[in-house]
């Protein structure tokens, strides 16, 4: 989703606070260049011409991206509690909690996002933390949301997440307990062979997990009723929340899926490429050989593929000269005779070819035919959305080439609207987690009656989410 | 909200990313040392012990936050959206917009904060940005973000906001036009003299604000119709938006509040106090007597003085006194006879000492009583609550001082829930938008009594906002 995304960096570096030093080159990292050199193999592996321009920087912005996202593992949370620790009294007389010596405290709605440790792909996080205080002193409240973003920015599921940053908190801050609800949302992306078929794919896996230490120790304890009273004034209730007992467990869609499961008697496909998502994961600073991790680099190719460089073109003609015919022969198609059909909410699953990551969304398509006659099937449509989704693309790019392959068959007037969430535009420098994008294409009569275009603007429903 | 705020800097540098170098100090530079000096200017002049341990780091947390937060006037666009311009084709063929060549591409709902530069309070911005795209080619969607952040961080008013955004973007996309739309919140915080009188007093000011160049420079052209109903599928109505052609509006609260008038004729109040934030503004790197800022200093420290210390006590025993006699006469204040009363969603203010930024939002007290009589008032409970606010605080103390001083009156058990928002969470290196703080204050029989707290905390209403 852009280019030069050292952004980020060269914006810390010139954000007015002169760090006094000069950068030796974090390009030139052998951590960096060994990313940088895997992702060369990982676009080749596709089938893409890692020189032409959209993809020259890609392997450089991956590295920082998943360098960047897995910085928790060189945090150190005694660097972060240290000094935020402030004393507080508790309550000058009587019996009861309040202030620095018990008296429940907690950050709601704090917006993370942490990497799969079984795909690779970044999972969000609304992320919940309460503690009681003890020995007369409180933490700074923002140390809450810090320390849980040093256990985010590893690859993680999200039971030991919530276990990781209750630990933590735990020791940093010596309290009477700690509390951690994680509300996780991971992307269930379809596979190509299987989204022509399941047009009910549900687009998520959602768990909630919490952790608990000292007084939350026991999750019957009463203290975990206040908690989730609070909780519950922001709309969130929490039922019955997955506890971090289970190791067996799993919530990636990448494993739970039974196509998905990768034998260890079957040879891997794409050695290379495998090896190189491996060689990865030891740049990060992980060890590949753990055994969460064995599976990984296989899982992430299997998904990369989907988005295979192949020259096949839509053989589609077909479809639509048999629908149109009837309507030629009956003479109804003069133009004066036109309106509007629309196909909204097409669901709409693409990879950014700048990050290597998913963006997706829904797209709606109006065009002009015979008054009463839609001479395009909503499952046609529907397949051409995947087929030029199913690419490393930019959203620009595929709304264009969904416009044009309708009017193709149409020959007329087609609208495109493509609206997407970036997984780019949170997992990465900017984090603006409740973005979302749309672009239009305008072909035809639309481009010149502006009255057509807002008739069809205004049959989209309003949607606050999407995917 | 926590000492060592440095947390960020500390945390840019140990992020896995080594920049190579050391850093020669922050907190050494001539800019950071003039604002912490500055800032004790401030502490003294509110009567505050500037080596009492809440307050020892709040010079340089302050300092870097409004070093962190005016980082733009530092920041070169140029560099931003260089390299982020993409080749992408047009329409093949037929008429129409699409891809590189025309087509709006629209980002809706990036979250950002600003520093108000009449008052020097933070205010946030959702900001949607949308562009016409020409010349066959793209800009990376994320540089839209970034490029409307270099210009959130500086001191700012919406409608100067807006242009430098649309400008910036326009000379370094080159493209067929740029749109922006603001909406704007900003904290209208109530003087120390009015709020135990004003109990309808609105927490915040909004604006919505526009701005448009090439062909959405005319604000009744089609294409703003276009951006308008996409920005409406995202529930984001607007019906209409400021221009930025009249330069006397004024939206911050100081400047419009009649009490808040600043006559230059009348020699200001604090002279020491309005030099010191004078040479804030120049530290920032801005010029203090540009005419926008002219008056900031003198409202800035007019703020402030809402929370020097005073060594008034509360004399609130004749309320009481009188109120329970009669309960007392007839016998009824029995402990059986005893029964939860609740004051719900007191307004609550109150000002951060770690960061010198506003915190607020509601305040819930529950608390034993005879049964059928409640022997306080609404308006004596929501002016403890102001009491307790209006001083430099942290949460947890404020939750704690309520409880202590509503126990004093009743002598019984008390329940206090403090709810707020924390500027400093979403204007500082966290930048968490969505987040909320609660803490509790338990004493006499609710520390005992499970189901007594849960009574009270059920009674509490659902709110995902407040304030």
């Amino acid at each position: 989703m852009g280019a030069l995304d050292e952004g980020r960096f060269n914006v810390e570096l010139e954000n007015g606070v002169k760090l006094g030093c000069v950068e030796l080159g974090f390009e030139e990292e052998p951590e960096t260049v060994a990313i940088k050199d895997a992702v060369k193999v990982l676009l080749q592996g596709l089938g893409e011409d890692i020189n032409r321009e959209g993809l020259r920087k890609t392997p450089l912005r991956v590295a920082k991206a998943l360098r960047e996202g897995t910085r928790g593992y060189k945090q150190k949370v005694k660097d972060i509690v240290q000094g935020a620790l402030f004393p507080e009294a508790g309550l000058d007389n009587g019996i009861g909690h309040a202030g620095g010596a018990g008296g429940l405290v907690i950050v709601r709605d704090l917006d993370l996002f942490s990497y799969c440790e079984s795909c690779l792909l970044p999972f969000q996080v609304k992320c919940h933390v309460g503690y009681v205080p003890s020995g007369q002193r409180v933490v700074g409240l923002s140390k809450l949301s810090r320390v849980a973003d040093v256990f985010a920015k590893r690859l993680q599921d999200p039971w030991r997440l919530a276990d990781e940053v209750c630990l933590a908190l735990h020791h940093g801050i010596k309290p009477a307990g700690v509390a951690v609800i994680l509300q996780c949302l991971h992307i269930d992306f379809p596979h190509l062979e299987s989204v022509f078929l399941d047009s009910d794919h549900q687009g998520w896996v959602k768990l909630l997990v919490c952790s608990g230490s000292g007084v939350f120790e026991n999750k019957k304890a009463d203290i975990w009723g206040d908690f989730l009273s609070l909780l519950k004034f922001r709309g969130i209730n929490v039922e019955k929340p997955h506890t971090g007992d289970s190791t067996d467990q799993c919530w990636c869609p990448s494993r739970s899926s039974s196509s998905a499961k990768i034998s260890s008697n079957m040879g891997p496909a794409h050695p290379g490429m495998v090896t190189a998502v491996a060689s990865i994961l030891g740049s990060l600073g992980e060890d590949s050989s753990r055994e969460e991790l064995v599976g990984t680099p296989s899982r992430f190719v299997k998904w990369l593929m989907n988005f295979e460089k192949t020259d096949l073109e839509m053989k589609l003609n077909g479809f639509v000269c048999r629908r149109m015919d009837p309507l030629k022969l009956n003479g109804k198609a003069s133009c004066n005779e036109e309106e509007i059909h629309s196909e909204l909410n097409l669901s709409f699953w693409s990879q950014c070819e700048h990050h290597l990551l998913p963006f997706h969304g829904v797209v709606h398509i109006g065009y002009f035919s015979a008054k009463g006659v839609s001479p395009i099937s909503k499952s046609l449509l529907q397949s051409i959305v995947h087929f030029h989704g199913f690419k490393l693309q930019v959203q620009e790019r595929v709304t264009r080439q969904i416009a044009e392959t309708v009017s193709s068959l149409l020959g007329g007037g087609v609208m495109v609207v493509v609206e997407a969430n970036h997984t780019c535009m949170i997992s990465r420098g900017i984090e603006k987690f409740g973005s979302s994008t749309a672009t239009i294409a305008v072909l035809g009569q639309f481009s010149t009656d502006p009255a057509a275009r807002a008739m069809f603007l205004q049959s989209i429903p309003n949607t606050t989410t999407f995917g």
